[in-house]
């Protein structure tokens, strides 16, 4: 199933069913009118959007609207949690070589993980705004799940029951604040501004064969201003799988439904590029 | 004015307004069903909440309730954005000494902020869960306030006029994993759980000649368990003001309305207190 929220109705935006190939949506404002609500009450929710999924795939009905990105939020506009993991400890070792410093051997048993902001996302489409490209604005392309409620201390396989979507982030970050900011012993602030997301959100069933293992099998397909800069395969080098990083998220909290948990980049980030959008 | 959030009615909780002393309260469902919508539509809704609150202190109307703070929910009991700075600046170098590190002199020119969790918060007055007391449990009692939309780059100036509310936190703290965990380079996350905040929010105009400099002159006073444990004045020794604190969050970034930002702690920490509740 592939859901999105369309811009509109708002702070949350509406929440669509989006068909298999991304052509035509309805909107279900009978089911849930926002996706953050779908995901509060997802066990009554989904049965009900699965039944438009499938009629849309059918052409049953005729309500049924052509589909456009670019009419889209991120399909959570807000959220209460976007906790971004780097579960590609390949790559963490080379930003840290880059910058002189070691990589900590227990880097490859503990995932690292930052407390991001989540109250403003940007649209997938959106300009991303920076006062000053001294700032060093720069993209990493990651994977990021939406999960349901996860208790305190839940195990990696709970963990792994709790995946209700999947999404990709640009996960933006502001270089030139980033050594200052983590100078001061607290993590991003300012370094890491707004992220923008995918404009749709796909359930793991989606995926088929490509999600296994709590991980996304599939080339992450990158361009930086119309130009291909890269596609790994996201399954690949995965340190620590989607249950893991969760349950490090989850081990001194629990985790409100629609909490977002990203992979963190796997080397897919500009570096020194133009500040030219 | 005198908000909270009754528990039930959903996982926003129920807004209640609450009279001048605390004793009784009323349900504004026709106005707003929760705080954070309040808050979404303040302009709209605040004058209506004025005048309940109003009504209330003059006993007109006879649908009003006893109030119970065991009853409510942090205001809030879900947020989109939870923001800590660390205004007392000499709270931070003991902190500091106290670990053998210097404190750079640009901390008193440029706000340490930590990005917190948001999505879970505690009952003000339920049992504050720690599945291990060999992590050092710890409280921090702050100052916090409940921003509008801040667009970014906003001015301190700017900042001010988008202060809603204020609130009392505690700042739940894991002590003994701090060390290890700021030594990863990317700020808290296990070892800050979820914050507990006071069962009432109230407006900057109720706390009268105590708010001004955007700054609270109140005496902030703690317990520890059931014993007096200090009351210091919050608006002495604050090198940064809430609307400092706010202008720092929104340097690079907008907050949506409902953004939590807190003064961090003034020395109200318990330190290697026996973690028995």
């Amino acid at each position: 199933m592939k859901l999105a929220s369309l811009k509109g109705g708002g702070r949350d935006g509406t929440l669509i069913v989006v068909d298999l190939d991304l052509s035509r949506y309805q909107p279900v404002p009978a089911i849930a009118p926002t996706l953050q609500r779908a995901i509060d009450d997802w066990t009554e929710c989904a049965p009900e959007l699965r039944k438009v999924y499938a009629a849309l795939n059918e052409g049953i009905g005729n309500n049924a609207l052509p589909f456009d990105p670019v009419a889209c939020h991120s399909p959570l506009p807000r959220a209460y949690q976007w906790a971004d993991g780097s579960a590609y400890i390949n790559h963490v070792e080379l930003v840290r070589k880059a910058r002189g410093a070691e990589l900590p051997a227990e880097f490859y048993r503990d995932p690292l993980m930052y407390q991001g902001g989540s109250d403003s996302f940007i649209g997938p489409r959106d300009p991303i705004v920076v006062p000053s490209a001294d700032w060093g604005i720069d993209f990493e392309a990651e994977i990021t799940v939406v999960t349901g409620d996860v208790p305190m201390g839940a195990t990696a396989a709970e963990c792994a029951a709790e995946i209700r979507l999947i999404m990709l982030v640009n996960d933006v970050s502001l270089r030139s604040l980033i050594p200052t900011e983590l100078a001061k012993g607290f993590g991003f602030f300012q370094s890491k501004p707004a992220s923008a997301f995918s404009p749709v959100a796909v359930t793991p069933e989606e995926l088929g064969e490509a999600w296994r293992d709590c991980k996304l099998h599939l080339p992450l397909r990158v361009e930086l201003n119309d130009k291909p800069f890269g596609r790994p395969n996201a399954g690949t080098d995965m340190t620590f799988d989607f249950s893991q990083l969760i349950a490090h998220a989850a081990r001194t909290r629990e985790l409100e439904a629609g909490s977002i948990v990203g992979s963190g980049t796997g080397g897919l980030c500009g570096g020194d590029f133009p500040a030219d959008p």
